[in-house]
């Protein structure tokens, strides 16, 4: 299952809202289950920067069904996951990617946000995941 | 200058009109005069292997300020551009990317379309280059 | 919907059962409906240089819901698609990478083979497709 | 000498047996001793993301003749192969990559695992090498 234009479209609003409400720029990338980009969109003056940061934030929360900062703490120097970042043609570990569930729990998509401090991002994130995603990531988000 | 998102919007929307009117779903992708991705939409049912096309599309218009299917014409066995498709990290060089021009004839970024015939490709991207972009690309289309 | 491992096991076997019949020795790759690695074997004796091939021409033709061959008669010199190889990371656009189609006419993954002539190749990827697929490939083989 | 794809074929049965007892999903590689795929296999359901890490831990544990999670250890900040994960196209640094060696103490290869916690990814990796490699890494893995 993917998410639709329509839903991703939907989510890029709402989270676009959220981020002229709390005076930022933001570049908002929406990819389906497969990691895949479908929707994405840069605010005027947001940075360069954050183009490729928010569609990676959104490829990893994707690829393992939790929010980006999740991967950011357990790959610290020392810890479990140190250096999983070069995998995968890189991924972005710190806060503002976030998948996206369907009603029956299923992974259809994620949502990457970037462009002004990680709780910044991930606040614009939320406010995009949230119209279109159940409230939690549950155990078992795929299906084959 | 550089296209706006509001611009960039209205382009994505009319050229999405055109691709439904001729029964089309594309991957549309608006770059700036920089040649970075602004605003990009994927059509539900799209091939996957156009996302990657539509925005180096919009990219080698941008960056050469011509269409992408004139510099496949230089590109040719034989021609003086044979081979230009490995530079930039990969060109498009077959129709479907057209450069914006404002109406002071300056470069404010490009168009990319893929997902059918490089006839609809261009019939698309030429449906979303009108509203923003005045009708031929000047001799000289940059300044500095 | 994606290819299930078993659906994928099934496919490789029986692309290495017409392997063995024609006496050659064989990469075979198993992508799903986003063009993700499900299942991969490389023959004793098989050709390194065919691993990368194998994969590429899966991708290539669930990129596009088509074999990969029909992608390089299209690209040739001259032809409408010339130089679309330099897109995606590397399309590989001769025969060889089949679509797998699901009963209902859905895009559920597609097989790639590599590693003796362009039409043995095609031989052991059919061999492989249809046990699991239906015959064609419809004019609409995506359902988001 | 290479792993034969009845050996890799074996290891993976293993691997994936034990994934199941421990109600894991995993990526499952097999790379020959020159680090090349041999065989993979993802189950359903497991992260798209430890695709690439599974491949990634196998090249790892090939190229140094050593567990994955050892270099970890030695490439920690401050520590003598601090960065080495930049080489090679990106190496995976933690547990989940093993060295296969025959009976002869000649490295045939190495099997990366990913897909859980790093604890249970070692676990099952432990379980493929196993059934087709010695008990311990010699000094000295390479023939020539």
């Amino acid at each position: 299952m993917h998410v639709t234009i329509d839903e991703a479209e939907r989510a890029i609003v709402a989270a676009t809202n959220k981020a002229k409400e709390i005076k930022t720029r933001m570049c908002i990338a929406i990819v389906d289950s497969g990691g895949q980009l479908k929707r994405f969109t840069r605010m005027d003056g947001a940075w360069l920067g954050s183009i490729d940061i928010s569609i990676k934030k959104a490829k990893t929360a994707c690829s393992f069904g939790m929010n980006s900062g999740q991967i950011g703490e357990l790959s610290q120097p020392g810890g479990p996951l140190y250096g999983i970042e070069h995998s995968n043609n890189g991924l972005i570990t710190f806060p503002g990617g976030i998948p996206i569930i369907d009603s029956e729990g299923v992974l259809i998509g994620a949502i990457g946000v970037s462009g002004s401090s990680v709780e910044n991002d991930q606040l614009v994130a939320q406010a995009g995941a949230e119209v279109i995603s159940i409230a939690d990531v549950p155990d078992d988000p795929w299906r084959t």
